[in-house]
């Protein structure tokens, strides 16, 4: 599917809009019939719950899977109404962060045993970071000696704000400098002193798709560690932790992954690392017999030692049934669906949108782009505005940024044309001027 | 109603069985249905789902609140299914934690503005200990400069163990000595380097209530900060935290609370600590302007400084639902109805058990007990087991101790009545010997 789209690559600002904006509309919505009738994805969209809006905010809340509230309903009244506490054991609560992680980890390329899901993403992070430190600091050093003199920690500059507020934490914690670094530059900003280095895999602004693979190598060569931020790629793109050699990695479930609002994140602890794994969180959840009520602390095997307290069940019930969704769904699917989208959407903008209105800051090349598209004008807060009034939702990012998130799970190609259509009249009707 | 009660005073273990059980039955069935009748809180039991069990573990988990039901299914197919992203304002789901807090601030003894319910409690443990220890080293030492040399950290040492292992960790990171003492010998170990202590209100095994206006003035006293644990308290007694000075608490509200399975856990910052509150887990919901995506942490005023990461909307909102049980409940009839209920558990119990066939941990006197009566012989676990078996649901603490919580809500005389009874049963039929 996505060789097809190759073709219809442009840039937006090299695309006029046409004087006949009809016969534009009519040809691009005739593309979006026949595009939406070769998706291969297109069933899946009967397992939300949706309406007439074109919601292309999944990238911040994902959309409602039908069986949640069957599932909830079930663990209110049954689990905790009927059985009370008997169900920590008998309905599976107590092993519900590392068996739920177990079922996200085929989406992020990762064998059974490495994720759990519990707390929020700032929070591990948190526990990533720190253990990232320590284990760089307890690995051998040249003279075979704990590693001791590593004391920087990278982060990318353009992260959203919480990766560098927590890193920001995580440093002065561990005695660690902090370096703001654009992606871009963070192999030449590594050395024998950096100790971790924090990043995301897709810019939450721009849409920017970072190189994985060609980073994580970087930070190995360099002798440290990396944690990725998946929060905007993980359930719109493969992303192959376990083939890529990534050493740790965080995530939310309530963008891609549909789980609900500030539903439970996880963390993914590389199996060679988890015996390393020295968490600053070390809550009885992670001890190796929590039960034994022991006064000292003995971190449990496997992922489960990144878990803290007792797990929130209602919300990661919620996301265990959410994540029913992905049955039979490949990612290599999904990603060639989400560029399609992506592209086609661009292609639209291009046609309906008079040139030098907006500028795609998302990049063209499909290596780098995520699964949203970002479009900068000078009155993003209030076209979006105007947007969501008309039944398209995006969202605003300060200061001129017009957020929209495709998912291929449930966005139509009709969706994507419906939009642009909306956006160029959006934008017609305002008083705003032009980018340049 | 306490007044009457402290003439049923005994020790279990001063007490011997009658040789006439029948008529002990009749005679403490007679006085259950006569103290239920006076219950002023009796009418609240409608208001959770119960069945025939004796429910004796909601120092655990809480029963269901009745209505919790229909507003998580609201907010599941309303708020998020067809709102969705809307809801973060227009339902008031981004400023849930702090709106929550307040509901809950009243029953634990706290104005307005200095409680948020957000992650669990060991992650709001890590957040008040580190805190608390800068808090002790920004103030003037004796010299008018800060008091740097604060570097004891002191945990009580029979406390629940995620307490000491989160306390192990808040040392480490900070620079300070973790010293274990038992509740009575705190205000002995207290000094010039104290610089905070971490107390549970209720013991999680005993049942002993330890003295927080006695032990918050001792540590004050030193200097340092006290951070208590009302994870077993709150909902079950006054706890009065700004009137004794309390500086942090955290606790769950899953117990007394009934907020269900791992919902949410709640942070107290005295109002006066709030602006000096520099937390370790620094998210970006903690930020005075949280949208404006700065790269600069810059920490909101007031308690939700303590927010970390995006609220667990659906827990967070089932237990908004399920506080609706304390509409024009006063916390002195609570306590009342708490020290007559497990008065009359320990008459019953004395009045069936064989002497010496149990012994009872939790202490006689009414300001040394929580609302749990914990009984120990050496085959507690089995003895539990078989309890749950005949409907009596209490639990077993490692590794000798039967817990028995009563949440003076919902839980009757009669149930307290039966439950004593059936443990008679059970001891009878068992093959354990005494405890002596």
């Amino acid at each position: 599917m996505s060789g097809k789209f190759e073709a219809r690559r442009f840039e937006v600002s090299e695309t006029n809009a046409v004087a006949e904006p009809e016969a534009e509309y009519a040809r691009l919505a005739a593309a979006a019939l026949v595009l939406d009738g070769k998706d291969e994805l297109a069933h899946k969209r009967a397992e939300f719950v949706l309406d007439d809006t074109v919601y292309l905010d999944g990238n911040s809340l994902g959309a409602l899977p039908r069986n949640v509230e069957a599932r909830v309903v079930d663990v209110i009244t049954r689990e905790w109404g009927r059985m009370r506490i008997r169900s920590w054991e008998e309905s599976g609560w107590w092993t519900a962060p590392e068996r739920i992680g177990d079922r996200i980890a085929p989406l992020i390329g990762a064998a059974p045993g490495q994720v759990v899901v519990a707390d929020s993403t700032s929070v591990n992070l948190f526990k990533a970071l720190v253990a990232a430190v320590r284990i760089a600091r307890q690995r051998p050093g040249g003279a075979g000696s704990p590693d001791e003199g590593r004391d920087e920690l990278v982060v990318d500059a353009s992260t959203f704000p919480t990766d560098g507020y927590i890193a920001e934490s995580a440093a002065r914690l561990t005695g660690c400098r902090l370096l703001a670094v654009a992606p871009a530059d963070v192999p030449g900003a590594l050395g024998p002193r950096t100790a971790a280095v924090l990043l995301n895999h897709a810019d939450y602004q721009s849409g920017r798709l970072h190189d994985l693979p060609g980073l994580t190598a970087a930070v190995h060569a360099a002798g440290a560690l990396v944690v990725w931020d998946l929060c905007h790629t993980a359930g719109a793109l493969p992303v192959g932790l376990d083939e890529q050699g990534v050493d740790l990695a965080v995530g939310c479930t309530y963008k891609y992954l549909n789980g609900g609002p500030g539903s439970p994140a996880y963390l993914y602890v590389r199996r060679a690392h988890q015996p390393h794994f020295d968490s600053p969180l070390p809550g009885w959840n992670s001890h190796a017999e929590p039960f034994g009520m022991r006064s000292a602390y003995e971190p449990a095997a496997g992922a489960l030692r990144g878990r803290v307290g007792t797990p929130d069940i209602l919300s990661l019930l919620a996301l265990d049934a959410a994540l029913d969704v992905w049955e039979g769904v490949s990612m290599a699917a999904v990603r060639a669906k989400s560029l399609a989208l992506t592209d086609f959407f661009l292609e639209c903008v291009a046609a309906y949108v008079p040139a030098g209105r907006v500028e795609a800051v998302t990049p063209v090349a499909h290596a780098e782009r995520g699964s949203q598209v970002a479009l900068r004008c000078p009155d993003a807060a209030d076209v979006m505005k105007r947007l969501v009034d008309r039944g398209v939702v995006g969202d605003f990012r300060a200061p001129d940024v017009l957020r929209f998130g495709f998912t291929p799970l449930y966005v139509s190609f009709a969706d994507a044309e419906r939009a642009a259509r909306v956006l160029a009249d959006t934008l017609a009707d305002g008083s705003g001027g032009g980018v340049s």
